[in-house]
């Protein structure tokens, strides 16, 4: 039942009759759920909230997240009404951030509310959800990263980092495996600052959630180590308050509350029903339930009281909370001089002097060192100065090397280690783990997160939401190709480079020997608003002798000359990874057979097609025809760079179990199939 | 403890022994699971496997699958002592599968005895594992399977279906989402017939499961609405049985038995330790370890007597069920004999006569209709004819199109449907769809999962291994471009085509009108060792005039000449999918201004790639340079088709939320564009 008609219960109604009209508007949308969760995601604002919608960027605000991101209206609403201001070049300034007009323009070209909410595209989004289960895995990533924080940087009578983070969820999210990855994940760590608000309305788009999910939720949050609450009826505000003072209170647990809701609540007709999810209410039905609220007819209106109301309520807590926050910074600053510019440098995502002062180089050495084992180097080499690098792997650290030496885990007290720990266990949660690295970077924390590049697979969607928000995730995979050997095609990689290569955004580096992966942290750890992936080698590499080719600085150029006769090249042979020794055995035979050769090194496309014109003619000359690339790896992309004259050597169908000398027979990476091709390049 | 040594002992230590020698000869592999859990395994298979080694293709045989993939030597040891005859061209031959030196080439170039089981590759494998949580998922395939054939097929008198599915899993399994959502699945749907062994030995490869899984699994399952049982030991083989026993008769829930094991149990140091996960025990261990068992220091030494009590339990009990099935059956055929023609068609993986004799024709239609609307017009004609055409989508049903009319849901009674119900309700778990529909496919039931093609990006592992088993699985992907409107970028698909077109042996079919729609699954379903993936619009294509323009049925030869002008092509534009229109709308243009144009329509790369040389340079002659490609997707991969001098019209990065018409103007979608480019590459 509904609550007694009052300031509360109208600003209830408001954030539900936007949401309507909106979609309405836009014909287009998802009215439902925001109608259902107004009067939770209110009291939570409204009532628990620690948020100054003045300073959307505040460290220490609690974080919101929407894993509904359907619900979209629902959160647009919130920002309009409470007045979350605008953020400009990362700046915070006086406009809000979203006007009634932005709400009129819901689901337009160029508006600044899109159908699903866009972190960094709307202030007050705290990340960009819609893919489901996402916005789930995000908030124990910001749970983790503020445990970490305030483990490193908290000091006695200085609780500078001390907020929670509320996941507003529904079927959906609880039927997606990377959110049970994550809830798994969060019971273990004993995430004490998490709650999960669930929606269980029991409709999915096919109907009535008893066509597919009939688990009981509940227990199975039990069974992972939250503390589970219920609210029997998402209307009683009252009681939901007091559910969340019990979730506050639990600081060894993540909470789940569980909140029984209806579907489009208050709508005649579509309450209750899949009809109400995904498509506007209809003109007719808006009337009837802006009567059944009580509300005005009007479209888009807010009655007046209501944004006062949010201003004393969220916003003087809101307010008082972050002046508070910022006194007590500036008595850290005196008091802490080097850990404040740290949390400076954390939150401007700058990198402190002489980070890449320890950053190797490695001698000429023909038995040389797997890149993974040399990445494994050059990552401790950063770590040891870059102190919030923090990352982990999907139980394969010994694998991917990816340990930061005594970095300590991260891990509760019971589990014998400490928040501040730098060396996060995922688990066998290869998505969770994505994702996680996505919550923790919105922190400005720096993360990794590795594993086996065939397992890129299981967690491509966050890798796209990485970039699609413009975060610096690294993700680090090993055994990149049919060098895995024994363990078979099952674990071989042959369309991963590709796809991710294919990632609007993601920066993908394949060096070649251990200079080039030295190069490639140098050239990643910069970033600040898009992803990068390594794929390195679980086998061997040798080290290229560096007086005798190009320095490996070329990296950052995406591909450079590494070798050249010094004549007009007969034929360029273009090489990434593993397969570079090929190319470099091969361009030796060749000259010394007088072909004019060239090697071009190619760790990385995409920053290869940013470099001007006029670079990219000096390394493969737009008149040079013959060329012969090598990877192992699918075909599909290469065209671009041999030609229609040009040729590749790469992988057409699956890999094989054996061991990789045999791989290698069997598959055709050998010095003399390149000699071959090339020699067929140059027309001899 | 361990139980006497007696015969049965033998034979477990035998399984122990053999895995053991094979990862130390390969110097590569997993030794410990096997060690742990060759008592479990060995009582399943030699005390409760209905299974006859001298046909493993016998369609009413229990399932067996390793879903712990990595220890494969587990399941080759019973493979080999168990006398399993081989398979080859899809017929069981006399000679054993695996022969002891199969089992010395584990691991080796060219063995039946790769590092992970792959199915078809080795008879006795049910299911190609490794990637952790795919064998669970494909379990509930091949249970959903059963319960289907049986639901369709069983007579009073005619019990012909009734198997049951075994799956051992371990920790890694149970920290994957995918075995989470199928888990979950298996539960709604109270698949009696399905038990799933957990191998829980607290040991992953970063070490003791305390770092990062710590949760009451048990607990989990119960919530999800499965029989639990708990096995203390695993060495119990007796107290194993009895739990076998229950599982077995609950035939209203599954059932997960939880075995406490100790990793590598017998092995004096590396018991119970990572060391002894994925590498070999080395040789001094080795020794120790036989003297504990009381085993023969001799390599690869198979005592006498086990073989022979393998033929008397497993081998006799399955042989006797065998033949008595194949009795049952033939009376079946005499009583049934549509049914039973209908079942052999399905076990030959074969199409019934007239199967695509009302798949529509569609007339010229400027307005048109959405590809996904006129597919679920097709798959309707085609599962009017073909009844084993089974298939859902993961909660989104009304929107891909996907829902046989007339089908029923495929339900548990309590859920108001039935097992024989053609329409499975997936959940919104795209993972565990495209995993269980793998599982479907293995039975020979024809499987289709759908979603939006942007989700594939959740459910490319399966799709892979539905390649990499040579299963005819079928994916039908709506909403696959830019062409999803207003839910914006979280939603547009731009890499996922180039994605699935990379890996290897999937056929991706992008189709541009209702007609090629028709040849596409015209083109797929008799597919019988690939998967196809469908890519379907949102959004309406007009039906375009196969009277003036070249018949639809060039689809299955992947790209065709849709129109020419009849003299040498100046340009050719080549499209796909939704852009098929703006490149005949540009044709009719350029052909009216005398540009000598050519329309290819090419919803298939892989089909394109497979024709005569000949044929691709009639459709693409190479003499043409001038070349535009038109695809609302990632550019990579096209530079093949427009060759150096070429362009391609796609999309460089996200997509946006908008209405659609606003989209193609602000990526560049016009007609006029297409234009423009095309009269550059014709030199006007």
């Amino acid at each position: 039942g509904a609550p007694a008609r009052d300031i509360d219960r109208t600003c209830i109604d408001t954030i539900r009759t936007l949401s309507m009209d909106a979609v309405q508007k836009a014909n287009s949308g998802h009215p439902g759920t925001a109608m259902a969760l107004a009067p939770v995601a209110y009291t939570l604002w409204q009532d628990a909230l620690s948020y100054d919608p003045a300073d959307p960027l505040w460290p220490a605000r609690d974080r919101f997240v929407l894993s509904v991101g359907h619900a979209s209206m629902l959160l647009y609403s919130l920002i309009h009404l409470s007045g979350i201001r605008d953020v400009v070049d990362g700046k915070v300034v006086g406009a809000p951030s979203l006007t009634i007009d932005d709400l009129k323009q819901f689901r337009q070209i160029g508006s600044k509310t899109p159908g699903h909410p866009e972190y960094h595209h709307t202030a007050g989004v705290e990340t960009t959800t819609g893919p489901l289960g996402q916005g789930c895995a995000n908030s124990v990533g910001m749970a983790i990263a503020q445990k970490w924080l305030a483990a490193r940087f908290d000091k006695p009578g200085f609780p500078l980092f001390d907020y929670h983070v509320y996941t507003l969820c529904g079927d959906g999210d609880m039927m997606e495996g990377v959110a049970s990855e994550a809830a798994s994940t969060a019971g273990h760590l004993k995430l004490g600052n998490l709650t999960w608000i669930y929606d269980s309305n029991r409709i999915s788009i096919e109907g009535s959630t008893d066509i597919a999910f009939t688990e009981d939720v509940a227990k199975r949050f039990d069974a992972y180590g939250w503390q589970v609450l219920v609210l029997k009826d998402a209307n009683d505000t009252a009681g939901f308050l007091k559910l969340l003072e019990q979730a506050k209170a639990e600081t060894t647990r993540p909470t789940f509350i569980l909140v029984h809701s209806v579907i489009a609540w208050g709508a005649p007709k579509k309450a209750g029903t899949a009809a109400a999810h995904g498509e506007p209410l209809g003109a007719d039905e808006i009337k009837a339930t802006k009567a059944f609220y009580g509300a005005s007819e009007q479209d888009f209106f807010v009655p007046e009281g209501v944004e006062k109301h949010f201003q004393d309520g969220l916003g003087a807590r809101g307010a008082a909370a972050s002046k508070k926050w910022k006194e007590l910074f500036a008595e850290y600053k005196k008091a802490y001089p080097d850990e404040a510019a740290e949390i400076e440098l954390i939150l401007a995502r700058k990198l402190p002097e002489g980070w890449d002062s320890e950053i190797p180089t490695y001698k000429t050495d023909a038995k040389g060192v797997a890149s993974r084992q040399s990445s494994g180097e050059v990552l401790n080499a950063v770590a040891a100065k870059l102190p919030w690098l923090i990352g982990g792997a999907a139980d394969l650290a010994p694998s991917t090397k990816t340990l930061i030496k005594d970095g300590g885990a991260f891990q509760p007290a019971e589990w014998n280690g400490s928040y501040a720990g730098r060396n996060l266990h995922f688990g066998v949660r290869e998505h969770a783990m994505g994702a996680i690295v996505n919550g923790i970077a919105l922190a400005g924390v720096r993360p990794y997160g590795a594993g086996f590049l065939i397992f890129s697979d299981y967690m491509k969607p966050p890798i796209r939401l990485a970039s699609l928000m413009g975060l610096p995730s690294i993700f680090v995979f090993t055994h990149d190709s049919i060098g895995v050997g024994e363990d078979g095609p099952t674990h071989q990689p042959i369309e991963q480079l590709v796809q991710l290569r294919a990632t609007p955004g993601v920066i993908v580096l394949r060096p070649g020997d251990a200079n080039e992966v030295a190069e490639a942290w140098r050239t990643l750890i910069p970033l600040t608003n898009r992803p990068a992936v390594l794929a390195l080698s679980r086998q061997n590499l040798p080290t290229l002798d560096r007086e005798k080719y190009a320095s490996a600085s070329g990296v950052q150029k995406g591909a450079y000359v590494l070798a050249d006769s010094g004549k007009t090249p007969a034929v360029i042979l273009i090489a990434t990874g593993s397969e570079l020794q090929l190319a470099v055995e091969a361009y030796e035979k060749l000259i010394a057979d007088g072909v004019a050769a060239r090697v071009v090194s190619m760790p990385s496309w995409e920053l290869f097609e940013e470099q001007p014109q006029s670079y990219r003619d000096e390394v493969l000359p737009p008149a040079v025809k013959g060329r012969v690339a090598i990877e192992a790896a699918s075909p599909i992309g290469w065209h671009r760079y041999v030609g229609d004259a040009g040729t590749f050597i790469g992988m057409n169908g699956f890999g094989a179990s054996a061991p990789l000398p045999e791989l290698l027979k069997k598959f055709g990476f050998t010095v003399d199939a390149v000699i071959a091709a090339a020699r067929k390049q140059a027309g001899l």
